[in-house]
């Protein structure tokens, strides 16, 4: 095994909303993604999902309100919670979920992809 | 759901080697910990294990080498491979492991802490 410098992941890829692995845990990836601009509103039925911001600020709206973590701030949404991820400006996340998650959740549809390692 | 500070969380205790839950994520925990000094060879039979430093540095000793990891840096120690965390100042550490992870793994003995929420 290898240690993972987040930094360095980040410097490999510009494009928003497109997490990429960068460590595998029992059932669950470690993800990293950048994101801007609005999300689309989902859930995932079967996976608690977690955000960690490590660099920017990162608003998640919830049905009846809404998060806004800082860099250092996590919160996991629980299976079942609609939530939508909102940057305003670039934010760097690192995400936790099982293996199963995709990012658009019950949704699906045009902004779906199939997270790749980095 | 409640957003997470990890700056904050590690502002509540003081004790070393005793790691904190701050997350239920699916099967596993999120924990914080501040290690100082030398911890014990162990390994864990079922579980891959998370450390992420976010403050100080973290030397983990394998039986064939060490890994050297600064804030920023994580590194998964699978299941069945022995390490031993050592801190030469203190370091603070976020561990995630499935709720079953005890913190000497398979070796127990008088450092044996159960995790408390924080």
């Amino acid at each position: 095994m290898e240690k993972v410098n987040f930094g360095k992941k980040f410097g490999l890829f510009k494009d928003y909303w497109s997490p990429k692995i960068v460590g595998d845990l029992n059932d669950s990836y470690v993800k990293i993604a950048k994101f801007k601009g609005e999300f689309v509103w989902h859930k995932h039925d079967l996976e608690d999902e977690l955000f960690l911001v490590v660099k920017g600020n990162l608003l998640i709206k919830l049905r009846d309100r809404e998060l806004s973590l800082e860099s250092g701030e996590f919160v996991i949404i629980p299976k079942g919670v609609e939530h939508m991820p909102v940057a305003l400006d670039e934010v760097h996340v690192v995400l936790i979920e099982p293996k199963t998650t995709v990012n658009t959740g019950d949704v699906g549809g045009e902004r779906t992809v199939a997270a790749q390692w980095v």
